[in-house]
């Protein structure tokens, strides 16, 4: 860690009466989606990138109880690659002991240097791994198309929004004792499916990402919205694609 | 189009005090459809007609988050009818750059036009479209009578009030690639059906209206409610028309 | 109507800062009712009895945006018995425009009169419907034994209150045209089941009384959730009294 | 009753104006378990030990409307074992009519005494209710593996986090007529199964407990999740435990 801020520097970095600044943002998001059931019992969150700066919330933490003071702020730019374990270099880290940055670190960091992603948000959406149980055991993916909500999910989630007649595809990748380690089967898949606006874990959840917040959480709605009609579809024996 | 008044007239068609104002409501109800998962992920909305004026949301915008600047008036009575990709008459647009008004539009004024209505509501609601789900693919409208809440719907939405041994009958049109191209088909359907309160849009949700935003309100509602326990009925294999 | 009140002792009759006088509590309750799914599309709503007041919301509005001044006041003891379509005696009439008394007043009435209740909700909550639809159509009562739940049901609804090795048992009427036209055959349930704590409405919802609001309210989230969790059961193939 | 405190000396136990203080957390908490589905019709609740005093919610009131005024105070050092129908050592009773405290006390004490818990989480959750019945009548407990959640439950509660290849195993008791004597046979459980986090009572509820109000909060949020989706699971005829 190499932070040479002083102590009002750090703190102005999350400190801002401007509701959409970052530190506020993930606060105040982070309870949106507790209500939906998406970082209940610590789990899940967002991650913003706003230029050079990104901003991490603690792992561990209850997400709806999060405020500003609690938010990590790392430079995009790290002195070497924030893989998993690896040391990071941070601008600023909060004052309030046992806090260490989200276990999602280098998950994010897929987002934000394979896609140029603003934003990723990871959830444990019941209706994202309710699907991945649905599929057989070695499906690589899930596919859905002929579904309005579609046209809000953008090609490899930064690019075009797709047609109503295209069919969405999303990987399923294989979940790992240590979130830290899903990192390179996470790029790995991003790589296989560039046009892929998600990966989805298997017995686990999602990650999402878009080029901005916004683009990050309307993507992260429609897409659970599709898990979870599909979940329906499934159980109702209904095809996922075509339009039959 | 042809805007001629000045900014503060423009202004001043917006902001108000009055949470009756239909541009305080319109942020009002989109926050509580959701609160509802009608609106999720930019989708859906409501477009309320006071006399002259119609108030309209902006398209892919969350529409939790709208405020009343964000609101755009256009006359009711258009220099030609506001077909898909026609230009339309404003009475104001607002200054936040990159806001274009609902895609919605030419649909609503179907509402506005062919039913006299003074709102009318668009979901996405997963209700609506499980129902069409379930319904064979050449289905042309979805029945269902003995039940209470079709007392809370009107005959065409507009007239009198259905009782409880009527059988409430909706149609349901195909989706298409581009919201706007769902004019024509609605209009058909209104046509044919014209004592339907509403159209289902297969893969897609439900267009609703009313003489009033409290009537097309509680009449989505209603019919929402209609829906959900339609989907169950169906699930359950009971039928929906009779009382056995 | 005999109301012979000034305008001024009227509005005192609503107008309180104590958040626990009716007319504050049923505009409350209304709001958390909604939430719940119980009140939606200007449906269900709850009437309280303070001694010789009984304060009714109106019939047909949104029930999450009553208001205190929207509310009725009827004496406890009318110079007839409210009957369905008949003249009833007013303390006060809300002065805003087109506003009736609730329809289920006579319903209300035979709480307050068979049982000496304080207060009465009507719901048309999906659980009570769905329970009704997955009876057979000649079945007379919904029965169920050992759910903790149903430790919070008093026998009658106002006495002791049940164990868990109790069965509960509550009747199901079928539904009219008219709401009011429910009076009889409800008040004929009542009395050929002295021990049941609420009626169900066939493809309608549930009336549900205490000696208070409170115990009124806790009951019926007492008796939504057996009905939810019945629903649940049938559809399951698991049998609702015994405990296999 | 052993209480030598003046009235002052009693109401500075519960009047606070530090949001973390027990008893405006209990008050708080409750409201927010009401909203999930927890606590409905006065059932569950939490009870929090900090030091040698243990902070108890009234039996038997609608808990999402607690009050810190509410709130009992007991000494953790009884003078005798608070069994069921025991007489129990106070600090601090509330002075409204009426109160009596929770009938859960000697279970919480359970978690207190066996797994030295800071709190203990009692909800009538119905993903737990339906669990156990979908459990053969003979099932001694419920498991489940390969969850990403199971990560956030501790071994025994209190101890280490579980991985996600462990399999989670809870125990599963039936339930009494009188809450206060499930005391002995959850003591049994707890002590036949060391390391479960919870106890699951048939047809009633779970208990959780954890080192601090937190963690039994965001334990009680994961195990809910993992309720939900082994009924989900199970009714899918998906197996709860492997990674098939």
């Amino acid at each position: 860690m190499s932070n040479k801020l002083t102590h009002e520097e750090q703190e102005a970095l999350v400190i801002s009466e401007d509701p959409e600044h970052p530190a506020n943002l993930i606060s105040e998001l982070c309870r949106e989606f507790y209500k939906l059931g998406w970082v209940t019992g610590t789990g899940g969150g967002i991650s913003i990138r706003q230029g050079e700066h990104v901003y991490l919330a603690p792992s561990g933490v209850q997400k709806e109880r999060i405020k500003p003071e609690h938010i990590f702020v790392l430079p995009f730019a790290q002195s070497s690659v924030p893989k998993p374990g690896s040391k990071r270099d941070f601008l600023r880290i909060p004052s309030k002991k046992g806090l260490t940055e989200s276990q999602c670190t280098p998950l994010f960091w897929n987002a934000f240097t394979m896609r140029e992603a603003g934003a990723c948000i990871h959830t444990h959406s019941q209706h994202a791994v309710m699907l991945t149980l649905l599929h057989p055991r070695d499906a690589q993916s899930f596919k859905i198309s002929h579904q309005e909500m579609i046209k809000g999910v953008r090609i490899g989630g930064v690019g075009k929004t797709l047609s109503f007649f295209n069919t969405l595809e999303i990987p399923i990748i294989d979940n790992t004792a240590v979130e830290e380690d899903l990192t390179e089967s996470m790029a790995a898949a991003m790589e296989k499916y560039p046009d892929a606006p998600a990966i989805l874990v298997r017995r686990h959840g999602v990650y999402v990402w878009g080029n901005t917040w916004e683009q990050a959480k309307t993507q992260s709605e429609c897409l659970d919205y599709l898990f979870e009609i599909a979940v329906k579809m499934l159980l109702a024996k209904l095809p996922l694609v075509g339009d039959n």
